[in-house]
């Protein structure tokens, strides 16, 4: 029994039923116009000597095919999926190239992989021996050829392996599969995309593209192929990009934001992003026994707190606390004459503490403009875990 | 597109695909056993005075119609819900009494209660004038008759009317009301079923307790029906069927268990329950640089961790940090000398920290058994928000 959309096209907001993700249109469109155009003078300012740049945003943030396309139709190559069973949503969808940013293990996933290779490209990335010969054996079987990246640690610990020294090493494997084709590096900081400082960052991307300029010479010197160097996220983006070494940029959580994002202290040549994901939530009750509070219908199983607990979007409210399917709001200690007084059936839009894992907690996006429901969107790819 | 299983029934073990929620099919049935062992000995133990007592399992945090089924078979009088989309569920599966044990706002909301309740028993919980005329109006004009509890904040603080006085004041609204009927109290402390030391779990029920009872006589003083006080959860459901007064308890997690309840303290009278829910995982990378990890292929997306991280079920590993799609395990100070390897390609089993929440993150079961899959239950009433 699938999940009923929460509005039809033409409602009103009023009509949309909650707890409902919805996306203010006019600040998604102006992010993207703002990702546009730091990206553009980036690339701009680039030395003659720097590697091309592209756009290919990353969809684990959204799940959201109709968003790649309008992503897509503003210039990006492409998308990058974190899995298989993502990139599986995103070609059915019709996206045409598709990078897995991600390790994948088990001759299965690697089948099917290897069978999507047949109608888009495809793109994985590897860090071990054992994902290669998987791989390599699966496009072998399924006649086509899958594209690979060697992720490189370039300051995470998390995947990647450690070196240039290790790249060479697993490329010197790479190559000894026909059905497989090295492309380059895959050298994602993700961890540095939430320092909250810019030197903070500036400094973490240095040194990642440090790292990555010394796996790619190395690779080259070594007789491989590496033409494309890929990363880069919402938070630090500008300095790949200043860099010259990497070529593809993969921000993801620009055409949203959160919480989280917003405690970033920006730098002169970042992106001037807005809030344009809310969770829309009804007051169900509002209670006075224990201190005035006003509850709203929607948890811990409509919004991630990994990074915090969602805010109320209107002044006068904060949040108490989350339990499954409740949200406690309490007026705030510095509540403006004019807040909303929050009665039983009133609404509130709550901004997600971290967006990613907020929007796979959603089937729908109600995409909203001017107190109108314009489009609604199917999550395509929510819960595609594997 | 819709998830498919990970899994077919017959699979072994080792051929479902990760990550994916499994069910020890053993550790299960001696939960539900342990749970029937506790309730007639608390049923046995009441006084002759006191209330017939019957237990309705709390369906939010399986969400799962075949589960529900086996606890009907068992003994239990139907399945509570918290959401109207999620009672939708139930009924089209054909469960017959769905009590949702929450307040709901908005006149399509009502409605669609209404109308369910031409298919099956509904009842709805309400603390507030608004709730009771959307659903009076609602049910009228559906033809049927939607059944109310009242609910009563017993210490909880979130949702319910504040006292006695409130509840006879909300039930004189409802008799203005002719296709509504009141049936009782709802009278859950969720907070309590978190307390560690049993004795602060007695404390806080013997209060919920004492608050019901005198919401109950104040009810049936004033002329009005209070045939069900309803309650309870699994941290704390041995207190409130001591206390003589509750007449359905509404046990959920005791099915699963999680990290978080396993940190209650128990009394004697608990039943034992064990860990009977994991999230089974690949080991996708094993990188060394920055000291030896072993990296998973589930993170915030396949895991809730409001209730902390969780943790392998294996010895010798601990989890260090979970970001969207990864989870990063560490070897643990005091690993024995059998802890697994964990090479690339191992898989390990997860214990979640709170039970529901993850397994709304999942759209399928693996109920395992022998190392073999017995079953493969889809989540029905996953991302059932509205």
């Amino acid at each position: 029994m699938a999940i009923p959309p929460p509005a039809a096209v033409g409602d009103p907001v009023e009509a949309i039923d909650t707890p409902a993700l919805v996306l203010d249109m006019p600040a998604f469109e102006r992010n993207l116009d703002a990702l546009d155009a730091a990206f553009e003078s980036a690339r701009a300012g680039r030395d003659d000597g720097a590697a091309p740049l592209a756009l290919r945003p990353h969809a684990k943030s959204h799940k959201c095919p109709d968003i790649a396309r309008i992503q897509l139709a503003r210039g990006a190559i492409g998308v990058c999926c974190q899995k298989g069973a993502e990139a599986e949503v995103f070609v059915e969808a019709g996206i045409g190239d598709v990078l897995i940013t991600n390790e994948l293990v088990g001759q299965a996933k690697a089948e099917r992989v290897a069978r999507l290779a047949r109608r888009a490209r495809v793109g994985v990335c590897v860090d071990h021996r054992l994902q290669v010969e998987q791989l390599g054996r699966a496009a072998h079987e399924a006649g086509t050829v899958v594209e690979l990246l060697i992720e490189l640690d370039v300051g995470q610990q998390r995947c990647g392996v450690a070196d240039a020294e290790a790249a060479v090493a697993l490329a010197r494997i790479i190559a000894t599969q026909p059905a497989l084709r090295l492309r380059g590096l895959q050298a994602y900081h993700g961890s540095a995309q939430h320092l909250r400082a810019a030197a903070s960052r500036r400094e973490a991307i240095a040194t990642a593209t440090a790292r990555a300029r010394a796996a790619r010479d190395a690779l080259l010197g070594a007789g491989f192929a590496c033409d494309e160097i890929c990363g880069a996220g919402t938070g630090t983006f500008v300095e790949e990009a200043a860099g010259g070494v990497y070529t593809e940029l993969q921000p993801g959580s620009y055409v949203f934001m959160d919480l989280d994002y917003r405690r970033n202290l920006s730098a002169p040549a970042d992106p001037d992003l807005r809030q344009a994901l809310f969770v829309l939530c009804s007051v169900i009750s509002r209670a006075h026994g224990g201190g005035a509070r006003a509850i709203l219908d929607a948890g811990l199983k409509a919004f991630a707190v990994d990074s915090g607990a969602p805010e109320p979007l209107a002044p006068g409210w904060r949040t108490d606390r989350l339990s499954d399917e409740h949200c406690v709001l309490r007026p705030a200690e510095d509540a403006p004459a004019e807040a909303p007084a929050l009665e039983v059936g009133a609404r509130m839009l709550m901004v997600p503490g971290h967006c990613d894992p907020t929007v796979n907690l959603h089937d729908w996006i109600c995409a909203v403009r001017h107190g109108r429901v314009e489009a609604v969107w199917p999550v395509a790819a929510r819960g595609a875990l594997g």
